[in-house]
This record gives structure tokens, sequence and C-alpha cells, in this order.
């Protein structure tokens, strides 16, 4: 059985990720398809809007045939160590051939050219990195521009660093080369919506950004997106609204969020995860400006620490994650075990052929004290599950109950 | 001019309080009225129910003269230091000729001689103690146990420490005889409603407990007590209503207390004041087998460990209040400032002797960094006001703004 790998939030998923799944099966000639999705909380440094159990579901229902958990303190890292953690989770699983991505340029060539070069971190590299970040740019842009003039320097051209399923794209390479994987990257040239992008320009197809602000801003409207989403998607969308478990947002954690942020010390503050020159204090500023989430977000975020950057700042805060934990974890080592979330009748075979050749174990129940970052993860769980409810309600401890959902798509 | 102190909760202000606020005056000829009254976290280990600055404004209409903020570590703190914290406080201020306390007994001559034998405790008192402690009793009835033994060994009799206001009064007593202060204690027999009693039996006067469980259970009729309370104690639970700010209780704090307690492991836990013996993996268990705080609190408490001692663990988990801090404070030198909540006309004339007098800083505005005790009232007045709202409004920063209340009885 040949099988390629994907790596998703699917934050919902939608029509681009379905025409994506099917070309990545195409291209490849896969049987079945293996996804690293993220829990409930993402790369963006938010909360997903809807749990990883419905997401998950989504995810079966379209074809997916097993779908892995990215620990959490990999789904919310930077670009970099987000996709370490996943590729080194469909490398060492053992049962996955090719992995499939979408990008801006659709071409893996430079990719692979820079990825090689770029593996091992050369001084002149780190020296050009430091320079562009002492000039206060974001980490994103100091990377980019000092691996454009680094690669122009020894004979690649046309990286084009300077867009986000690019640049996610080139560490997932970046990646496969530090595990001497032999997984093969192909890539597919993402059409019609950018990533970001949060209006709708094609009658099928929108990003995820622009099905994201019709969920939550207009009156949370399921129906105004069915365009643009399989039915499944919809379907367990007003599932999960009718249970009063979506749409989920940063404002859900607004009072424990605030809670701890009163009490905290700027010396407190900074002994969290991505906390850092002197950021504890211009979070500490923007608390006591903002009345939302949002507002202590766009308050404290500037032309150095973006959105996302301060989201996640916000996120280590709430999930409790600190430096020293960080430290310890050692995520350069990427993922250490493998939590199912669900499988297909063929990923249950895959499933099998996995617990033979994986290199790290494979958890389809999980209790506390099987790994420290699984630790994590349960316990994020648990916090997302409260957050739906002021009467508190029993289900956060669902994460000790559930076993990996099986759908075999209708 | 001559001034008698009295030590408050006013959660809420009842015509017991009245009734006795008006004996005190009677009974020392004073001429005006100091009290030390708790902010909004409780000696039971509770919010009140109801803001400090609105149960302020009541005592100010009843006729106090001077309302003193007890600093939270102390209000909160078990009955010898919250007892200790007050009093230091009304000796520390220098302007308090008496101190007049509600006892179920009213008899202060036991008390004394109590008080002067066990000010400095013997070896055999201690011994008495731990031996009923290892017995598994409460610390209140080791106590009690133990003194009672001790003083009819030394030939004082009629000591009653089995009931809550004796208790209290015993230990303002106590905290007299080691500040060697001039104050004179008084002591009038309560009468008419215990102290815990939740039913009513007299046609006025109602236990404070009574009063909450009517306001709280009741549809939160504030018109059903209003033959319990004065006018003012109506007017202003009325007007708190409509903005929103009341009724106040645990269940407010529910998302943030959960969210703390799913993060911490037993060791964490265990860092927190009042938290030993183990009771940090009970209260990790009942954290699990509870849908609000109530059954959080209720599965937790034990024979040794009581409600209030619950409460007060959990009060420490949601304000940040840890071993190391409490031990740094050393709460047994008693207070060392004095936080104004409010004054009369006649009360502005007792500040300006006390500023004179007093010994320790007297503070009508406060800022950060004052006090690190201060501080924790601060942050503690930020996270009460915190709860009120879910749409997270910036009032919860009022505390540095809020100026003393300057109200002269109609």
């Amino acid at each position: 059985m040949k099988s390629v790998g994907l790596i998703v939030e699917y934050n919902p998923l939608h029509n681009g990720h379905k025409l994506h799944f099917a070309l990545a099966k195409k291209m490849t000639g896969a049987d079945a398809c293996v996804a690293v999705m993220s829990g409930n909380f993402l790369q963006r440094g938010e909360p997903a809007i809807v749990s990883k159990w419905a997401r998950t579901e989504m995810a079966l229902r379209l074809g997916v045939d097993l779908v892995i958990e990215l620990p959490t303190v990999f789904a919310t890292s930077n670009a970099e160590l987000f996709a370490h953690g996943a590729v080194s989770l469909l490398d060492r699983i053992g049962v996955v051939d090719t992995l499939c991505f979408g990008s801006e340029c659709g071409d893996i060539s430079w990719m692979k050219q820079a990825a090689q070069l770029l593996a091992h971190e050369a001084p002149e590299f780190s020296h050009l990195l430091k320079a562009g970040l002492r000039d206060g740019l974001p980490y994103p842009k100091a990377y980019a521009e000092a691996a454009h003039t680094y690669l122009t320097d020894h004979g690649i051209h046309g990286a084009a660093l300077d867009q986000p399923n690019n640049i996610l794209g080139f560490n997932y390479l970046l990646s496969l080369a530090r595990l001497n994987s032999k997984i093969v990257p192909v890539t597919i040239q993402r059409q019609k919506a950018g990533y970001h992008q949060e209006t709708i320009t094609d009658e099928q197809i929108a990003s995820a950004t622009a099905l994201r602000k019709i969920l939550t801003e207009q009156q949370q409207k399921i129906a105004a997106v069915a365009g643009y989403v399989p039915r499944a998607t919809v379907e367990v969308l007003q599932r999960e609204w009718l249970s009063g478990l979506y749409p989920m947002t940063w404002e859900n954690f607004a009072h424990p969020l605030f809670h701890r942020l009163l009490q905290l010390t700027a010396q407190e503050l900074a002994t969290y995860h991505e906390i850092e020159e002197g950021m504890e204090y211009r979070l500490l500023e923007s608390v006591r400006r903002s009345k939302t989430v949002a507002q202590m977000i766009s308050s404290a975020k500037s032309k150095r620490y973006t959105q996302n950057r301060i989201q996640r700042m916000l996120l280590n805060v709430l999930l409790d994650v600190k430096k020293d934990q960080i430290s310890a974890f050692n995520l350069r080592h990427g993922a250490s075990y493998a939590r199912v979330l669900g499988f297909s009748q063929k990923g249950r075979a895959l499933l099998q052929q996995a617990k033979q050749k994986s290199a790290i174990p494979l958890y389809t129940n999980v209790r506390d004290g099987l790994h420290p970052m699984l630790d994590v993860d349960i316990r994020s769980n648990a916090l997302y599950r409260l957050a739906h409810s002021t009467q508190i309600e029993q289900p956060f401890l669902e994460e000790y109950r559930r076993i990996p959902l099986q759908i075999t798509p209708e």
C-alpha cells in the first residue's frame, strides 16, 4: 500500500482542501492518505474554530485514512518547528511514502536545493539572519532576506520565501533533509485563494481565513459557507453548534487569560515560551488598554512582532507553557509519539503496518504520564473543552475517554 | 475624640450590625467609630457578595466614620491571623480607644485571662494541640480542646471556645495581649441569630449567612431581605445589581479556577498557601468530579478540612498566593499599612489625627509597588472586578483610580 502524507489544520476543511487531497492522491498514485493534523490550538496562535475531534471527522469523511495529532507544542510553534514536528511524525511512523503540500510557486526544485544547503546552518547564514533581526525585522522576513542573499551567493535562484505556503513547504524540505528521510516531497501550486486572503474571488474555493471570517463575523451563519466546503463540514459544524461546541474563538478564553495576566509580574511573564525582548512589558501594558482579547492582541502587535507571534505568546500563557519546559522537550529532536485521532477501514490496516514499522510509540488511548509532551496535549484539550461552558461540564475530561474515530467515507 | 473600633465583613450589612454599632458607641461612650473591614475576599474563603466599595458605602451610611481595609492575606486567613491583622491595624493607626465585638457568651473575663496565659505559647499547650491534630481534629476544634484542658489546669474556667464569635473574640484579646495594646476590649452578647444560622427566627434580625442564602438562592430577591437590613443596604444592592455588579459568588470564578486547577500538578498545587498534608491530591480529584465550584468544595471537604478551609485553599489558588510569599510576609508581625476605603466628615478629622499618630503608613490612593501585601490587594480587586463580566470591562483597573468614599450619614 502506497501512502501520501498531508500536513493540515482543516480549520475548517473546505473545497480547497478537497481539491488538494484529490490531486495529492492522483499525482503520487497513493492508495492511502495519512494526515498529520494540529489539535485544538493552531500555528497562528489561536484556538481552532471547532474541536480536533470534529475536524478529524471532516478529514475522514473526505477520505483521509489515518489522522495523527501534531503535538500542541509543535502545532503552536513557528513555521520551522511546526514543519519539523509534522514531518518527523510522518517520517517516524514508517508508512508514508510521499509528502504532498500546496505552495504559491508550485516549484519543488529551488526548495530542494535550498533545503540541502540550509539544513545545517552555516555561520555565514547565521550572521546574515542576525543582522536582519538586529534591524528590527520580524523573524520570517529576516529569514527570507538572509536566505535570499545566501542562496544567490551559492548560485541558487528563484527562492520565493516571501509567501506563507512557500515558506512552510521549504521548511518541510528542510526537515526532510535534516532527518535524512526517504519520504519524497511533491508540491502543488495553490490557486484561486491566497493563504491569508480574506475575500472570496472564486465560485467554489475560498481560503480558510475568509471562511472563518464569515463564520465568526456574520452571525455565525454556517449556511453562508456551504458553497465553499464539503457537505460534511456543514453537517459537523451544525451539529457542534447545536451542542454549544462551536464556534470557538480567543474570546472564549478571555476570563482565564485576563485573570492570569493580571496576576503575573513582568519577570514571571518572561518565563513563558516565546516571550522575550521586553515583550512582557508590552503585553502587560496591552492588558490595561483592552476590553477583549482581540484588542489586547492588536494593541500589543508591532512591525517586529506580528499578530500571529503575539497570539502564540498569549497561548503559551493560557496553556502554561514555559521556556524551561520547552528547552527540556528539545523540539529539534522532532516528534516522539503519535497520537491517533481517527482512521478509516484502510487506515486500520495502515495502523497495523505502522505498529510494526514505527520508530515511535503509537497511542490510540491516552492517560497522564505517558509522555510529558502528551500531557500538554491532554491538558490543552481539557482547557479548550472547558472554555465552551460557563456552567462547567464534565466533558473537559473527555480526552481520557475518547478513542480514535473510525469512519470510512460514504 | 474617643473612638471605638469594630472588625467587620458587612456581607451584607444588616440590622444585627446596626444594633451592634449603636450598642458599641453607647457602651464605650465613643464619639467616633473606626471599622476594619475585609475587602473583596472573606474569612470563609469566599468572594464577598458585593464589592468592598459598596459595603464601605453601607458602613458609612450606617454611621461608621472611618473604614480601613483589612489586607487580603489577613482577611482570608484562619481566625488567629485574621484577628491579628485586624487588631494590629486598629492598634497601629493610633486613634482607637476601645474594641467592641459580639460574642455568644458576652463575658470578657475568661477571654482576658485566657489570652494573657496563651499569648506566648507554652510547650505544654503546644503538646496538647499537636495531639489533637494528630487525632485528625480540624484545627479550631483541636485548639479549643487543648485550650480547655490547659486553661482548666491553670484554674481558668468557663472558656467557651466552641462557638465562632467567642473564638474570634478570644483571638482579638490574644492579639491585644501580644501587641501590649492600650485598646480596651468590650464584648456584647450576640442575640437572636447565630453566626452560622441559616434560618431566620426573629422579626428584624437575621444572620448574614441566612440573608446571603435568601439573596443568592431565592432568585436574588433583594426585596425579600428588606425587613432585616437598613435601607442603605437595599439601595446599594439594587444599584449594584442594575450595574451587573451583584451578586458575586464562587461560581463567577469557575472558569479561571477550573482552568488553573487543570494546569497544575499536585506538586505545583502544594506550593499554594494552606494546601498541605496531601490535600493537593484530594483537590485535584475533586476537580474531576465536579461541574461547579460548589460541587468541588463539597467533594473535597472532610471532617478535618472544613468547607471554609477548603474555600481558603481554593482562594489561594485563584489569587495566586503561595507559601513562600506568605512566609516572606510574616503575618505574625501584623498589618504594616492602612488602606483607607472611606470616611465621614468626622472620619476626616480622625484621619488627620491618625496621620500624626499612626505607626504605619496610611494610603488613600494606591499604586503598584507601595507594599507587596498591598499589591496582593490591588490584584485581588482586579480579579474580583474581572469576574463580573464575560465581555471584559476596563473597570478591573478601578483600584488604581478609586479614592476613599466620603459620606456622612443622612
